[in-house]
């Protein structure tokens, strides 16, 4: 047994992250207890980042507690959905208290950015791990599925692509500098509030963690159809095409991953109004192709010529 | 990456365990939808496996799985709820498709028994680790908390208590051999139709994890008051006192954890009530002392005399 035990840790850092009024009981007894709000269903998601694998084992704490909960709000985003809170199991080699300090106080800052309480968990002792469980609401029946899509709908993104893969490259091992990129790759802004305008307008959607064609491709396999990607419209942020060839960049905008904005489906007869209001809310968003008749995601030029996906690239045929 | 992609792994074994009339969408989008019944709150729950920590790596797959939701499911009878569904996340040093067969067999077999779904999760490549969140539901205000015992309450626990610690034992360094002692440590009961007919009845609850001293000492304080055990009540096995000398057995009984029973506090006014429900199903229980004026938990022999617990059991003053 360590100096600190596993139930001090918890006390101590992780008993009162965040309040909401749907939070009956936070952490402390068997389990939380959650009055979700009426008429609406829940959706839930888990993420596990495994140290060595998902994050260098000695990256900022406070950085990657924020990631894990912005991975996990993400994919409530992308149901369109409100944030009712999240549990959190953490597995740690040791009683680390700078550490779980330095990890809570990341979490924490996010919990109350995004409104959402830690409602329970568990510390474990073992190789480095985060686990969260996210939990949110949707009106009942109007969640975003990946399964909607129809041939003709507009696809669209959020934001920008590329960033998370490009920081890769500038971060040092354990994460740290990258400036711009780095920060992307950190912290990515789950589109909570672009999910939420959805609703009712989106065929389809989800958030793009493995590149823009391989999560397509889940839209256009799940709706049973095609879908094409214009090259030429992919948004690629200025931090990354200043520090990278634009070939390059647009190599990690469609594989690179990690990336944690929308990718949705439009119907042309919402276009209008999804575009409105998203623009209204100030939500960045760029159409980015369309769905198609046939299977998988093809990429074309701006001549409409198909472009080949090399496993390290793109090429033209 | 493996031969089978983790992708695969999933879409084969985990993507369809357990059905529910409230889950509405399950494995394969970005969340799973759930449409929680009405009036209901909801109960949430996290407990993490970790191998080297808390079973052997090389142990029996199927009984870790069945173990791992057993634990959880657990907590979720403690709140006296029904059951919701879970959320896996497993994290493995390999694709090995025969381990996560014979893992996901054990998990869909125990999800039928307890009507829980395999709503979602995350499989990742790491360290061999399971965490599962549990979700349940209560009629508004009727979990059981640990907080609500008041002096003079009668308290109980289920079942047996010790066995689990003497598996420990008994089996091989893999958890295996150890017969029906052994068989309580890796299948432990999650006590749910004790708890929900305790709804109403019970003035606090728990599971028991960590022996039943420390989870009573969790009940006291929690209430605000003490807590007396009779050692003479103790309900010991006939697998445990068949094998173990008496004062061994109580020992364990007292602090050795893992028994996943309830332990739970009745007002006087609702023993009656609370016995006749729980022998009407045929609900093991069993009368162990009852809460008292001041702190912590005082253990007594058959004289009323104060038993002191050392760290490696007990001893009369």
């Amino acid at each position: 047994m360590a100096a600190v035990s596993e139930f001090e840790l918890i006390r101590r850092y992780l008993s009162a992250i965040g309040t909401s009024p749907h939070l009956v009981l936070g952490v402390g007894d068997d389990c939380a207890i959650i009055a979700p709000p009426a008429d609406r269903q829940l959706v839930v998601t888990t993420d596990t980042l495994v140290a060595g694998v998902h994050f260098p084992p000695d990256c900022d704490a406070g950085a990657l507690a924020r990631r894990a909960l912005r991975v996990n709000l993400s994919d409530l985003a992308a149901m369109g959905a409100d944030v009712l809170g999240i549990q959190l199991a953490l597995t740690l080699p040791a009683a680390d208290t700078s550490w779980i300090a330095a990890f809570s106080a990341g979490l924490a800052a996010d919990c109350e950015v995004f409104a959402c309480p830690l409602m329970g968990g568990d510390t474990t002792r073992g190789p480095l791990a985060v686990t969260i469980t996210a939990m949110g609401t949707v009106p009942t029946g109007q969640a975003l599925l990946r399964s909607g899509a129809q041939v003709g709908d507009q696809l669209y993104v959020t934001g920008s692509l590329g960033d998370a893969r490009a920081a890769l490259e500038v971060m040092d091992a354990s994460g740290a500098g990258g400036g711009a990129l780095a920060s992307r790759y950190w912290l990515p802004q789950p589109r909570l509030l672009a999910g939420t305008l959805l609703r009712g307008l989106a065929s389809a959607a989800l958030d793009i963690s493995d590149g823009l064609v391989q999560d397509a491709g889940h839209i256009a396999r799940a709706s049973g159809i095609g879908c094409q990607i214009e090259i030429a419209a992919l948004p690629l942020s200025e931090a990354l095409t200043g520090t990278f060839e634009r070939d390059q960049a647009i190599t990690w905008a469609l594989t690179g991953g990690d990336d944690y904005e929308l990718c949705f489906a439009v119907p042309a007869r919402h276009v209008a109004a999804a575009e409105r209001a998203l623009r209204a809310a100030d939500q960045s968003f760029t159409r980015v192709g369309e769905m198609v008749a046939g299977q998988g995601v093809r990429c074309v030029d701006t001549e409409g010529q198909l472009v080949a996906l090399a496993k390290e690239g793109y090429v033209h045929f």
